[in-house]
């Protein structure tokens, strides 16, 4: 495979993912989602990995449905069970399961950069499925695709995420998406899980929630040991999406949110599965999507 | 799915089973084993997620392989290498992977009553896998199917549970299941053992040597610790099947044990593949009955 | 099956296999590298049970390819997330596997022995992927496999085994294997890696550097605490390939090494993938190595 061509079916991140491209994908996955057979061996004989070198249930399993569907053969790598322990490096693994024949690779992992790295290396397209805080593209785009299932259109659209922005690679992924839409996206955060590096606004949790999005993060307030917030009933009062705040939300917005829940911490338990949430949804539609992206990267 | 449908779909328990129910899955489990062919594609494109919150090697295995001889796709989750650590609820990986699309779902879990609850809010078929101490419906099935298949019919046997009646999900799906069948059950066991929830009587372990059916039950001598048995060699000598009372047993009456197995705790090792015991017959028997069950699931 | 039949189809060591049951490994494994499609469905139905009683990535995915591939059922079974916890012993484990109707299992172990015992007491056939110190047979045949198809021929070749010889399965079937073939093989290490039960001639690293076939062992340094090598470098310097010495070696020789690697300790970085190395060619040639071994044990 050349160069270009590999560029062209990896998904690394949405920043350099043109508007085009992105609606292709949701285009696809629209397909897919009115495809109600289950399995359709389109691409039977093939072997996708999925190596996760950092924990997941709901982005594994995801992409394992999407593969299954496809009709692809899965292997199925977890860091924690393998020689990873013996000190084999990531590369290590990747070029292992690149040279027993996979035609792509899904991957998941900590170390910020090495995915970039890896992927000139590496002859197989590669699909990220999460790395550090950097991206993790088909998040984003399961949630462009919810709500453009929602609302028709993207453009227009207030969008606000409520959360530590600072440490979400699911926030970087909708910041690069959503703005090539021509959405107003907004930021809520408590100063110290503000994100530096995106040039975002950033408003009071008042005003969030007169958004037509209203997607809260996951938090995890071991990471913010010195912050203004002391606990999670504090983080909760502050910027949690309580029951009290969801009463002021407009009847025509939506409330998203990645998973894993923090249950009435970030959103409260009550309003997981809200007439208004789409969280679960939001998984549903991952599934089409993931057929669509590794469709793309098979070719 | 209706409520009704999705209920006779389900099995979580064997104590509201029917006696035509559970002999219809026997009878089907027969069809299967008298089946030659590995895999029977009957189920194709279907997805079945096996989800293990609590350690499993046999059950997990084969189930797996009863729904691959079915010809579905299988998702294996073991809450050891999963975002449960991160404190995800039980309900919202079943949720999860209700959303992702599966048929049905295979659980296995320690919390009590989560599973009855859990019932309640899903949409698609859970077979009950083992649940705390309450139920383990397909081990008492095979075990039914086991006996059937030695004795010709359940009626007028004679069966002894010999171990810790109190912890054991299995002894309570045989109590539940071979009442319904006529069958004279008696247990036995350490006062500090015994499950004062059924009403069965307790007999001696000369007298329970005399039954058409001897189950050993696995014993884990950490969970009681101010009993009157103080080690294993004590276990094994008061209750355990030794070499010596297997002497005494019927030359028609057979051996079981649902494993894993203490070998010289509960069972001498000698007799754990002793011409009488059934002990691998019924791990066997298990690949049919799961079959019959998952076919029933998927309608 | 028979035992002599059972005993022609599983591949427990290299040590008694004929040079001609070996040849035609080698020519099976070559017609299945020339064969371009991915998957062959020339097993499906069957069932073969991955069982590693120790970790594994690369030999692990290797046989799983290797089976998906042959269009086998695969079912993987790993020590650490399982009831082995629970003190099952592995026989119990394998014998429970047969019971469930497998076709064929795959097994790696640590303790010494075992296997041998096992393979006399199960009625399917199997596969050693490493036991402890002793063999692994298909490591050394993908070896043998990629030293003929870079020299033609195997007879006459130079080869040294360069490491801990000693804790090395991998070594001692190249050993058994090599002899077979008429190769002039030598050993490299220090005194207390040494592998006091074969006769192999020991040479200097220099010496070493002269062969046709230079094959590094992983080493671990944590096993042999009162040797001469008292650390990582150390190592390097007195036993590592490193660039100095990788100057020496002949243009057409080849640099070889089982994985998982200890850059910059027995290997340097830069030669890992060196156009003289055929590390990654190697694990390329386990697909089709184990394909033709576990079509050979399905008969």
């Amino acid at each position: 495979m050349t160069t270009t061509m590999l560029k062209q079916r990896s998904l690394l991140g949405l920043k350099e993912l043109s508007k085009e491209e992105i609606q292709s994908i949701l285009d696809r996955a629209a397909f897919w989602e009115a495809n109600p057979n289950k399995v359709e061996p389109v691409q039977q004989g093939k072997f996708v990995a999925n190596m996760f070198f950092e924990n997941s249930t709901r982005t594994r399993f995801s992409f394992e449905v999407a593969e299954k569907r496809l009709g692809t053969e899965v292997l199925n790598f977890s860091a924690a069970v393998s020689s990873v322990q013996k000190g084999e490096s990531i590369y290590d693994t990747v070029r292992t399961l690149e040279s027993m024949g996979i035609d792509a690779g899904v991957i998941r992992l900590k170390p910020i950069g090495v995915l970039a790295e890896i992927a000139t290396q590496i002859k197989v397209p590669l699909i990220n499925a999460g790395d550090g805080n950097n991206e993790h593209p088909t998040q984003a785009l399961l949630d462009l695709y919810t709500m453009r299932k929602q609302f028709g259109e993207l453009r227009g659209l207030t969008v606000t995420i409520i959360g530590d922005v600072m440490h979400s690679r699911v926030a970087r992924s909708n910041f690069y998406a959503l703005q090539k839409f021509g959405v107003n996206l907004r930021f809520c955060a408590p100063q110290n899980m503000r994100a530096a590096d995106l040039d975002v606004s950033y408003i009071s949790i008042e005003e969030a929630l007169q958004s037509d999005v209203i997607m809260m993060l996951r938090v995890q307030l071991e990471r913010h040991e010195n912050g203004m917030i002391k606990s999670a009933e504090d983080y909760r009062e502050q910027y949690g999406l309580t029951m009290e705040r969801a009463k002021q939300i407009a009847p025509h917005a939506i409330i998203m949110h990645p998973a894993p829940i923090n249950r009435n911490v970030e959103i409260d338990d009550e309003l997981v599965e809200h007439p208004q949430s789409r969280i679960f949804t939001q998984m549903q539609n991952g599934v089409p999507i993931r057929m669509a992206v590794i469709e793309r990267a098979l070719g």
